[in-house]
């Protein structure tokens, strides 16, 4: 028995809360000014506070007619002035209305406003409402979608379009963010070969360097493509030592007890190696550690693995490692559409759908096959020992819910 | 009564069969060859058909010891060879057994892998197995993820990363997409000022702008930023002209019966238009036409209608046009943690969350208020024509569902 298998599995939730205390004991702590356009997917350094009342004034939710209440009982008013969204208007004269349009500010003295198709302008142009009125209705009053000194988000706010939307709405043309986290990706494995080359014999081709690159981009990280590891302990000492200007070195398969294990070698030699023994599956070996102090997280590098282990454990490390709050996906119950006789040690996540309501899951399940997740929506979770019965409520979890 | 008040409303899912019609009618034709790592967010153009058996060849799932199971009877076996991933072994040579590395090929020969955990070795460096010995197992078959000549993926697939991380191990390094559907963002409204300049009486910041931009960038459009929409039907025509080598013009705010509808009028003079009664809250207006011959969407203008038609309508549209088979968001049944009593005669889609597993819904639902959508989750619909008790279950679709 080896050393590693004898240590007892690590459940999906401690190793949870350890990679984020990791993260939390080493933040980006650079902050940069960005432009609102090229704010997309970046972290709010500090809160957001109004400066402005939003609405800046009462105004207008329909094309209609603004007036004063009190001077409506009955008699056909009189049109005093004219007010088109983007204009200032003069306070209301009274005993008159004012004709105005959507967005437009409800002049002061108003306190009403009815939609033009409950009005009849009459052949003097003075103007009848044929339905009864109420104070205040089709106004949009000041300040209801926030007012001066409100936080209206909160520092650690990943800049998504409708955040964005908000900021614009308060008058920001730039933001400050956390500089995005710089993430070196390593592929480690002898049988990998690029793909457009021709494959040799007990080759393989590299398929985690393109799903981890494009998965940390849309995640706003910066990527250093560092390529696939060297076979050789020197080679790999000088690879490694390229890259300490990164936040993370993420590697992908062969860090074990294994022999070749140069990458597992150097980590222990000029740095810091913890072989964790996951109660997850697929994926369970994770490895963590640090190069001359530079993080290190080493998934798993079976395809189904590598992307199961990332997106539950790396994704929120490197969220959070930005500031990033929230940092869980959401799940939601849904009856199970099969059955499951054999409890497992280890939490299962399958690369399921779902059909007629009902969680399934792809025929394979093995971690070498990633055509399972490009079939799947969702992961279903199984938890540790326990059985399921068709019918049966599980967790699943959108795969729009980690991949971005 | 406008002639637009009396027309009947479109529910939800007659706009949207138009809508897709509409883009299955006009669908993005060009195609162009992108390298892989440039993929993301792109539409297969043809199926993508395996020209290899993936894995080649069957390989070990473990660190451990390849045999043929005939050859065992309790006796221990010499090791005649080594193989590590990514070398090419000899057929076993019968009576003994080969050292094997996880992922490396099975020999000729072996029909059986033992983890090294479970294999003694002894001093004369012969291997004693300890436990049952099963045909098969800890062998990766070939051709366990796919077989030559399968579909793997078909045309009209968005590539993420797990789906080019399939076409990576492919053996891939292009692909064939559909060109970017491109799309202008054109802003109206009189009050609009951008973010960063001073407000002037009367005027709001544009929100919209930056809301659609990055969004429509998420999507994989390429976004052509025309700007607002300025106020006199002469440049309102030069400025839609200026947009011939678009495939959608997308509007906000102001195409209505009212005064001052300079974009209404020049679609009604040099192309045509639809104004759309919807029956869904926030978002009743929906304009289509279009200007001498290019597509035109007009949404409405307080944000969180724009978000809501958006999401719902103009996103699946888009992704239509270019070829996208499966454009519906996942939505999810969840229990009501609220009541309502008033039925209402649009579709609603409130801006919610899940609490204690329980949709909630944001105090102010105002179309004007963007903040609820900032502070959401996800859509809870509540149909046309009902009430909700609490606990009763509604449909909630995941923002990162519409978002992406």
């Amino acid at each position: 028995m080896s050393g590693i298998e004898a240590r007892p599995m690590i459940p999906v939730e401690v190793a949870m809360v350890r990679l984020l205390e990791m993260a939390e004991a080493t933040p980006i702590l650079e902050r940069e000014r960005v432009l609102l356009a090229h704010a997309e997917g970046r972290v709010l350094a500090n809160d957001l506070v109004a400066t402005l009342d939003l609405p800046p004034w009462p105004n207008s939710a329909m094309d209609g007619y603004a007036l004063r209440l009190a001077d409506w009982a009955g008699e056909p008013l009189p049109v005093s002035q004219r007010i088109f969204a983007g204009q200032a208007p003069e306070p209301l004269t009274p005993g008159t209305c004012a004709r105005i349009f959507t967005g437009a500010p409800v002049p002061a003295g108003a306190d009403c406003v009815e939609m033009q198709e409950n009005a009849e302008v009459q052949d003097d142009q003075r103007v009848r409402f044929i339905e009864p009125l109420k104070t205040g209705q089709n106004i949009r009053p000041q300040g209801q979608e926030t007012t001066v000194g409100e936080q209206v988000l909160a520092a650690g706010t990943r800049m998504g379009p409708i955040e964005l939307g908000l900021a614009a709405s308060l008058g920001l043309a730039e933001l400050t963010v956390v500089r995005r986290v710089r993430v070196a990706v390593l592929s480690t494995g002898d049988e990998l070969i690029e793909p457009g080359l021709p494959l040799g014999p007990g080759q393989i081709y590299n398929s985690n360097r393109v799903l981890l690159c494009s998965w940390l981009q849309r995640l706003g990280c910066e990527v250093v493509d560092a390529g696939i590891l060297p076979d050789d302990l020197e080679k790999t000492r000088h690879a490694l030592g390229s890259l300490s200007h990164v936040d993370l070195i993420l590697s992908t398969g062969g860090v074990s007890v294994g022999e070749a294990d140069f990458l597992g070698h150097a980590l222990r030699e000029d740095g810091e190696l913890s072989l964790w023994k996951l109660a997850i599956k697929p994926g369970k070996p994770l490895t963590f550690g640090h190069f001359r102090g530079v993080p290190v997280i080493g998934l798993p590098g079976n395809p189904a693995s590598t992307l199961v282990t990332f997106a539950l454990l790396a994704r929120p490390y490197l969220l959070r490692r930005q500031g990033v709050t929230d940092v869980a996906p959401m799940q939601f119950p849904v009856p199970a559409g099969f059955t499951w006789n054999k409890p497992g040690d280890r939490r299962e996540y399958l690369r399921g759908r779902l059909e007629q309501g009902r969680a399934v899951y792809y025929s394979n399940q093995s971690s070498g096959v990633l055509r399972s997740a490009a079939w799947a929506e969702g992961l279903i979770e199984v938890r540790e020992g326990t059985t399921v019965a068709e019918g049966d409520w599980l967790n699943f979890i959108p795969l729009s819910e980690v991949l971005g």
